[in-house]
């Protein structure tokens, strides 16, 4: 443990002016572990980083630097908090430095280099670090993750689906039609980022609930490469996400039927087994229905199974804060595991409640 | 079209201080062929109506009333905006004086008594007007609603889901699995009404997300009432209601398994054909993905059909405002037919955007 | 009477993709005397406008056409819902072919053209015809609006602080300290109105509340101007605008010394004479304490007047939805004057509540 | 300092069901010295508190009890989160056994009791007590907190009321006139507490703006005692708060007439001077406009110093968190005076943005 105590991680963050990075840098600055030392920013070069954010005032000292300028290639790990596409085409260099990888976009989440170029519209630009790298959803790779030198975070939506259906799924189990599952999820506006557009607008938001990608979102090959790998066989998933009016959280109402010769299973029992050892995920009692709020700016997930009726069709219930269990909060999480740290450091914090 | 225009309705409103009560008072204080005449509250007895809702400052200069003191037999028609179980109770009096009623809780909406029972926890007061009465739903019951003298105006949820479902449902088509059908639905904060309770507090509701209900929801009965008597058989429909931190809005997301021998039909065409004479109702071209603002304050609902990934997953997607469409405008489209008037008669409002 | 139903007013709408936009469309699709005959908008040019706001589906079936081939030159009137800057470019020729203008934006505000050039950062292009132009306050220039040829409809906080000062003000009155007014105004959001910036996404305004503007702000110069013309001498006046996490709605707090010598004024009747006959301002009971709400999506504008503790500070409390009366209602009802129609020919909405 | 580490404070909060309580046990529940004794809800007695409060799941084990059974009296502090009334009346047991109170309410306020009776509308049960405590507002009383027995933590408004005249006010100093001091305030709707009203309904609050209490309001007694006491004179103020549909944040806007000789002061020094040394009161770079949300949950209050224009009228901005530095933060910030902890331990939290 002493040892632990004495760890210095040297943290770089590239693109630090969007949500999951100023998350970031409320999760770092305050980790005991942490020495942040670079954050850069082309357009904002010079820029100190609590002017653009004065949450962090006091905090975060840092000015934004441009990416030639900083000295990533000195850090430990360096996380992309970036659009798609600039991970990838960074690692290479940074991984020749010994510094280790963290992206919270979508470069290294995809094995299929095909769906990523279908969803992503351009081609993979570095196919043998991607191949060697690690998907870093920690409940379901966790050994891994400790040893990996570039994780590709998990999206935001597929957290939630993943983990509210791994254990109907793993281990060979056959409790469910897979054929047939469906997600309906509902996220608050900060999953679409920081980017300006009309439709992230207040006006067009706020008191408004809307579907959207409804004939088809980039997560859906994400959700199902990892779906299938845990079955062992492509599943069939109809995923259909909306746009909430609130800033974070995330919703998704999961439904798989039972099958016939499943009927008999304790689903609750299920559930609270997989994830007993999990602090990040709270299998909640029966008969909860869990809100978004009650995981606001924490890393907590939350679980609640229901069967309607006591029919064949299952439904579960999972919440998240979008920015922190899916996106920055899940990233420091296997920063954690790859330093060899607790996986709870810097990482308790309490739901802000109301 | 004179005698229309000559047409004059006395209109009295029992229980005027919940939403669906000022909601009725907006629309009908400018609807051209209706005479106020009485808006009745025991607890607010000699308050001016517009003291309590300021927005209807110059339009209204009712007070309200005691039930006792206030001339509800001399009306041509009552709404009932109270709660479950005050409308039957009052019925039988008024019918007697030729007064027709607009039920706008559940007393008339489902004709199983057993079932009403079980739901809202009371005896049914008059089943013979119940047996006499007629589900409000004008797209599903237009000429039985012109010669009915009780409507039970339909749940908000209801009108959702049914309108939804109904084309592929009515005439005795095989086109989707009844037995699994889901109906993942989303409502504004309004739908709750007026009374206080710790869950309808701002503070409670804002910047949150959550299901409700999720073991059981009055509305169940409801719908599955009216899939049954349009299917000619029980149908299985797993509901899961949740709520959205906005004012008011409903959202429904249907989902469907199309049976195998219907995989050819074009639904597109099926629901605008349905469609096609209602006013209300707006089947929008394929690909739309319609937004609960897009109805805010009007009497519309909108559908979009869509079938992700051309599979045998349809996905059906139906807004409304539940003050409107879900309640009041659909009152006052009742009360339309019920007197011979054109049915669009005082509901041409444009939806407030933004 | 039958001249007025007789009247038809061809409409052209330049600039109707942004939120003034769309709320002239939704009055004016209404209006009984109008014929909507052209919308312009380079970007947009042959998108159907119901596309891009499906509000309006069924109510305008026009599509947007470039300025160039939209019949502007046809129509009896002219509204500019354009940046500032434009309507002054296109005035003369419009004019020349008997075209009317109301203008939403700032070119025909400020008679004063150095104080344009100040703060919107351009020559004025015309300012032969802004010296024939008329101040589209219709309380205060009922006259002049009839006879116009074009109008510059008022700034929206400008609006509620000249009414809500105007009694005070007018026909030589010495009533308040004229050198130390305050005005602590707070709009909702749509007031930024649509173009994209990060200040108005959800994400930033929402849950959140903030001043603005503090070290100045145009519709002082505006202001100034028209209390200046009111008062016969220059006016004090500290304005600071602050940002509400709401969609629409203008709230002002205004805050006047009374003189010595004037300490024995009735306040309230002063202000309830003034408006009397204004049918868009309402003057609230004393102690009334208006809500943004009871004036959401109407034209009208409610006024209350304070005086805590009965001492020398009155408190004046104007609200206004910023889209209508502070914008398209208000131009509107300027277009009624000018065309000799009754003023509130179209614009008898009900406020939206809740 | 080892003694600090070694510090254990035990807890009790008396009324803990409310938005204060919940934002205590969020504070206390992560403080290194504190150990949470028991917490009482007469209502919900044996109800385990994070049932009530899913977000303290894992953090709080303790179930409420009724404060008879609630081992009160062993504690070193007790935190009253209850209404106006009960700390009064339970102060002398407690102190009798060396408990130390610190009251959210306003049992401890307000020294002359006769305000206290007209506001509270209740005698004072305690006044050799209420004599003795003292007002707990650490940055104008420091070195009496460290040894108070009993405090009265201020209320939301007076906090951002006080610090942001205190440096113009006290001193003696003759800068602005006192006697038309006015502060217009903004709060977020957590600031009513957890009760139920109609009030503080979803429906009613959001998407809306509105001012209260403009007759008269409490804080300002509480206010005036304060500043009469800095001043050591009565001054005049003029106070006006408003409700914003957010949860969170509290915001006040405060002018002050500059007097004619102290024209040349600098004042963005003066209140940087004042506070530099204020590790929970941020005066920012001058032209700031502080937002609440870089507050948010953090118990951080910012202020900006404005003079619109060069001319006499200051205007000043304050900004805090009303649960957190308006409340509970302080109410923490107080405790670990009074035992001699570094005044920030627990309360490190970055504020959450977005």
């Amino acid at each position: 443990m002493a040892a632990v105590a004495d760890t210095r991680i040297k943290v770089g963050i590239v693109g630090g002016t969007g949500y999951t990075g100023v998350e970031l840098l409320r999760l770092l600055s305050l980790h005991p572990n942490v020495e942040l030392a670079a954050i850069t920013s082309r357009k904002e070069d010079g820029l100190p980083v609590a002017s653009m954010f004065p949450n962090l005032r006091g905090y975060v000292d840092l000015c934004f630097q441009t990416p030639e300028n900083a000295p990533l290639d000195q850090c430990d790990v360096v996380f992309f908090a970036t659009p798609h596409g600039v991970a990838m085409n960074q690692a290479r260099e940074l991984l020749a430095k010994g510094v280790r990888i963290i992206d919270l976009a979508a470069d290294f989440r995809l094995q299929d280099t095909k769906a990523f170029e279908k969803w992503y519209k351009m081609p993979h630009a570095c196919p043998d670090i991607l191949a060697d790298s690690v998907y870093g959803l920690v409940e379901l790779n966790r050994s891994k993750i400790a040893q990996a030198r570039v994780i590709g975070n998990p999206g935001c939506y597929p957290t939630t689906v993943i983990l509210g259906l791994l254990p109907l799924l793993e281990g060979g189990r056959k409790l469910v039609d897979t054929s047939h599952l469906i997600a309906d999820s509902k996220s608050g506006v900060s999953g679409a980022g920081r980017k300006v557009t009309v439709g992230s607008l207040f006006s067009e938001d706020s008191d408004n609930f809307k579907a959207y990608g409804v004939g088809g979102h980039r997560h859906v090959a994400e959700i199902d490469e990892q779906l299938a790998k845990i079955v062992g066989a492509p599943v069939g998933l109809t995923f259909v996400p909306h746009l909430v009016p609130m800033i974070r959280g995330m919703f998704s109402t999961l439904y798989a039927r039972i099958l016939p010769e499943a009927l008999d299973t304790d689903f609750q029992a299920l559930f609270e087994k997989r994830y007993a050892n999990e602090a990040f995920v709270d299998v909640m009692p029966a008969g909860s229905q869990p809100e978004t709020r009650s995981v606001r700016a924490s890393n907590q997930l939350r679980i609640a199974v229901h069967r309607p009726g006591g029919g064949d069709q299952l439904v579960v219930l999972v919440v998240q804060d979008n920015l922190v269990k899916g996106a920055s909060g899940q990233a420091v999480q296997n920063m954690n595991l790859m330093f060899g740290l607790p996986e709870g450091t810097g990482l308790q914090h309490i739901a802000v409640f109301p």
